[in-house]
């Protein structure tokens, strides 16, 4: 009786994003109603177009709508042997902003966690796996975030990189410990990669 | 080189909501493609539909995708002859709240502002004085925001009533003065309601 189903299905369907609770849906819906309807259509399509085409680069696992994503196309970059492991596609951004790597990634989309059974086949690690004993790779930075299940997950593949005799380091500590590697200004993130350590 | 077209055309697309700057809508589209693919088909669904078909209630100016909303088709709420008018669809949801109201809406969209333009045709005040000649019209109800444009729209509306020889009423004090009506909690409105001061 109080909405339309049409704005009461608007208001509900705004709740899934993160953050969102019932008033500001509401709010927003009407915004868009009243004010935006250009920027809500281009919405509706962007989130329709995305979400039915939008899978993993097969050779970094980064989101992208193609087979492989631009960087790993990147011949310059494929020739550099570089392979930085991060735990998010956000990551990646943040990385790039500071402009000083110039090497492929690899996403694991998350870390290991075994009792959520995330183990190292969840983490795309067989492809990674691939990847090092092609003999293409010379070395791999690792950047997971400074939190415990990061450590864990990059001495993890530390491990990997030496059964293959590939050099493996870690960046610098200069990223605050306990938080989130996409939070950290550009700065600290050059300082912690020009200050790498090798871990084998 | 950053992000592949669709994620950052996403990410591009979410910026229209209202609060959300450029971090936040990255962090959206992540949340979105890793953990509620669902959720985000079903928004760009429910915008997409939004934006083509939700237009006007023909009779009180909510939003609607029907002809004429629910509201306005109660014969019940037709047979009271009261009619409430407010400024915003999200006035109607927290007066319905209160569940003391059972008359029907008009709503302005907005109130008079010389200066932008927007006058009482803009406001759809002919649409309203229509029913007011109709004769099925007892008594408005003038629910507008207790702000100076608010006042002003509400005193307009008293006289194109008293013109027409239909009673006119503007809600108690009670909401806070200078505060914005969809906002108030609900004993306030009914206080407000109940307390309502003949101006005519
Ligand atoms: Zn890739
Ligand atoms: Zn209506």
């Amino acid at each position: 009786m109080k909405l339309t189903s049409g704005v009461s299905q608007l208001v509900e369907a705004l709740r899934c994003l993160p953050g969102i609770g019932p008033k500001s849906a509401q709010r927003i819906a009407f915004h868009l109603l009243e004010h935006d309807r250009d920027g809500g259509r281009q919405l509706g399509q962007s989130l329709t177009f995305a979400m039915e085409n939008i899978g993993h680069c097969k050779s970094c696992r980064t989101f992208c709508e193609s087979e492989q994503c631009d960087i790993c196309l990147s011949a310059k970059r494929q020739d550099s042997g570089l392979i930085c492991v991060v735990e998010s596609p956000t990551d990646i951004l943040a990385i790039e902003q500071t402009g000083q790597f110039q090497g492929r990634y690899f996403v694991l989309m998350g870390h290991l966690s075994p009792l959520d059974g995330i183990g190292p086949m969840e983490l795309g690690l067989d492809i990674f796996e691939q990847q090092l004993r092609s003999g293409a790779v010379e070395e791999v930075i690792l950047a997971t975030n400074p939190t415990v299940e990061g450590e864990t997950t990059a001495h993890f593949i530390a491990d990997m990189c030496a059964k293959h005799d590939v050099s493996a380091s870690r960046i610098a500590h200069g990223v605050p410990v306990g938080g989130e590697l996409d939070l950290v200004d550009g700065m600290t993130l050059s300082h912690a990669f020009s200050g790498r350590k090798k871990v084998n």
